[in-house]
């Protein structure tokens, strides 16, 4: 295993081109970024093992807005902003003076003075979330050269219609730490499927953001879901575009069979068709929201059609020697668990409930390897000098 | 007057026994503990008060779980937390993907990545909180022996169904700073009464953790109530043990009367009958709500029968030289002040009053003193550090 | 441009007279301490600027109490607190045991162990903000010095029905970063205008805070409203005195127009009558809720005679040069942006968005700089010292 020492090294030699700037879509930055990202989180993670503090910031704010409900993510946002010494505010759009249109920049800008990154959810509405973000990433632009703030905070996508980019690198570094490294995963199988929820709404991103991402390091990536649930063009695109680069490949399959077929990984997860989601952001933006329970009712039937898609002992019996690696964002819709019939059997997710866990451990050292990008100009070297001061994170 | 170095001398010599373990019931740790855990809070308050830094910890969080109102158990847990280094965060259920069940380890897991602390105040169903608690420490312990965790959270009760700790420990520190040591409370007779209170629904936590902790110490407790208000059986097997072990007592007496007589401290206070209690979670469990009602106005129309189970100067009169001294854990409800008819006259509270908000001051160091003695394994040799360091708390 | 260095020495020489008291209403300190408190503001804008950490607490608490919606001060509050040292957590009254009456005092001992400062909002009910501050501020006193409190917090309002002097400091500030010091104030016109808003009920403490403070510098300072909607005495008696001492003016035109003439700097905004709010505070305290459409009604009426109180580029051409400061402080009640008819033009308020951005810019260093006042002996010693420790804000 490499020491922290050599993969400092490492990293000084990968430019992150994330200085002063935000982590949105994770298909506009080029592969050494999202590796510099990726080493720098491995780094951050064997600091935090070896006890070594990482406070890099004596002081400084971290904003977060929660657009919809969220566990994982927000602790993650809270443990990764804290190991660097950012304390975190939430913005509670209730409890604000937030209205709509015009004030999108204001608000930007009032939460930002001394502000070092604000983080953003906003996935609930294909087409918005990601148009929101970058209105706010415009905003804080404008407000920087104009002298409104001595520092423009970064905007890191917390999850939004299209991608979900703290998760897929959180499972990217999972797929690393399970295999040993990103070179390992060339000529993988890795298979993300649609699988069967008795609730409707599900975003798209993590599937968008699954297929955009695992294509660029040499995987052969499948994509399945009945139809009527395809996912976003962009995303595709970039799947595409970036299997062709790195050697790997970007196909759909028409079933959970095909699809786990030989896999080495596969990720059978739950999402709403992008028809019902846009009819859902209409109605909601209309007003109209005695048409939602109509919507609901009609997407729930059309989902119950494809029950059969549920990640079963049978079905991980065609994955490469039968034991493929099981993945989820969590949480999952467990069978006879959470539910009583859902993405996946308890006897599957329990085999492989705590390596789920892990996965999502991953993720706070991703968001606070992210910060550390966009805030610094050389994170190997602000690293460096962690190590170098040696301050235990708890000293005793 | 001891000095802090003295102090810390004695701390050295008291093993904690709570390295990396959690805080859930008094009863379950030693004499040893509860006297190492209320010497550090002594310590602390000296070091605060000296304006001696005491943050041990460069980053870390602290999640509190509240399922119940709180206020100044919540900003004990905050200043406390706060003292040492630590971020705090509140985990807010409704905003949360939280469900029942199979969750409780997930959600445990999922917000205890880089977490050092997790208080939890569930206190309102009967046979239900310290369950709680026990669920997510054995998920901690699951995903700290399964690799999911480079560190193992503690948990610390804020208040459970069976024990209120660090109430009952912040009340016991309140008697040591007020008479002078643990020793002078040797034979001193402390009355935990029942008093009359027009709401319904309060949790027997409070005098079950003030019977099972102060028989320890050599204190004869005696317990007053009305007939149907019986504490659980627990924590009054723990009362006897633990009298007959110091050498104190541990009665039951029918009334005020009786348990005032000659006392030196007196502790009266509301709670509701366990039976009501546990219907309450029986009714709330099966979805019941509409008889609740019913609950309530039978469980006030009782607790009518006993308003003159009310803290009088009258009764007052009745302890040793008729100058007890009275405690309460706060709020309380006080005649013609916070209600028409209550636990305590105007007259004795407002004569009590400072000295009830010094009990409530001793909390946030007990809580900081726990966190000390859970995460290191020598809190004597990590205070003793920060005296020789003697940074301020203000710089300046 | 005057060194951080000059700008110290200067600061030395300024007794703030605030040191372990409270900052509630401008006018009750003397200008030594206003001038004192706009040049330590300056002084860490600069620093923070240089990147010079200012972080002066190694541990503290700053809670705050807001009793209205807030983004811009909430976060000023935070920010402010953060760039010290100190840990913010937001007192909710919903999820605490408060009621009225008695509990004042027993809240604010509780939120107080270990806290530094206790910023408060409480601007909906005319006659009643600043009564509950210093219903705080005595509970903290008697605690203090009973013994309760190893230190007194400070209670900073952010905004109560009298003043807003976190506001009104920072738009002072913001003058003096416009026109080069307290002195090119001198003889300076400035026009506090009524505005027409669709909205009733807004507080009245920024007009009186405004008029109560540019007073004090020689400015003339020119109040205006249609009648009914007169300003509380208080602070209009203040503004009388301080523009005798000063050499300034404090006058009451009858129109925006005659308020414009040969104005440097505009300050149009919306309030409600004072008997409105009167009446608004009986009705809520008698629990009459049904009244209030009717009182709303009423009052959107009122207000919508005086609909050409807009602040148009039309009315800018009569100030000085045509060129006047526009002042807000937002958010604005924009016409065509935020509602079909309000404050300002869209094109006035464009022309001087980012401007306002700046202005509010200031307030989380006003409230830095009054929590240093409130808690050093002497501040320009403490940030002398940070200077010369020169330690970084961003490590790196």
């Amino acid at each position: 295993m490499n020491t922290i020492a050599s993969k400092l090294s490492a990293l000084a030699a990968l430019p992150t081109n994330l200085f002063e700037k935000d982590f949105l879509l994770t298909w506009q930055y080029p592969d050494r970024t999202i590796r510099a990202v990726l080493l720098a989180a491995e780094i951050l993670e064997d600091m935090a093992a070896a006890g070594i503090s990482t406070r890099v910031f004596n002081t400084g704010l971290a904003v977060s807005i929660f657009r919809d409900k969220s566990t994982r993510t927000r602790y993650a946002f809270r443990s990764g902003c804290n190991l660097l010494g950012l304390m975190t505010e939430e913005l509670d759009e209730s409890t604000s003076q937030i209205a709509h249109g015009e004030t999108v920049r204001e608000t930007a800008a009032m939460i930002s003075f001394l502000t070092e990154v604000i983080g953003i959810r906003d996935d609930m509405f294909l087409g918005e979330g990601h148009k929101y973000m970058t209105q706010v990433s415009d905003a804080l632009c404008e407000s920087s050269q104009q002298g409104v703030l001595l520092q423009r905070p970064a905007v890191v996508n917390l999850q939004c219609d299209l991608d979900h980019p703290t998760q897929s690198m959180a499972d990217l570094r999972h797929l690393i730490a399970t295999y040993g490294g990103l070179n390992a995963l060339k000529g993988k199988k890795l298979a993300m499927t649609w699988a069967y929820s008795p609730s409707y709404g599900k975003p798209l991103s993590v599937p968008q953001g699954i297929v955009a991402l695992m294509t660029r390091f040499g995987m052969n990536v499948v994509l399945a879901h009945p139809e009527g649930y395809d996912l976003v063009e962009e995303p595709q695109q970039a799947a595409r575009r970036f299997a062709a680069e790195s050697g790997g490949s970007f196909s759909v399959a028409r079933s959970m069979e095909e699809a786990f077929q030989d896999a080495d990984i596969v990720y059978p997860k739950s999402w709403a068709p992008a028809r019902v989601m846009h009819e859902r952001t209409r109605i909601l933006r209309a007003g109209e929201t005695a048409k939602l329970a109509d919507l609901e009712r009609d997407a729930l039937a059309n989902n119950a059609r494809f029950k059969n898609w549920e990640c079963t002992d049978d079905l991980m019996k065609l994955t490469k020697n039968a034991q493929a690696l099981y993945m989820h964002c969590l949480p999952a819709d467990v069978t006879n668990v959470s539910c009583k019939a859902g993405e996946v059997s308890a006897s599957v997710f329990e085999r492989y409930r705590l390596q789920t866990y892990r996965e999502a451990g991953h993720k706070p050292f991703i968001i606070a390897a992210i910060i550390l990008a966009t805030r610094f100009a050389d994170p190997a070297a602000v690293l460096g000098q962690c190590v170098a001061r040696n301050e235990p994170r708890r000293k005793g």
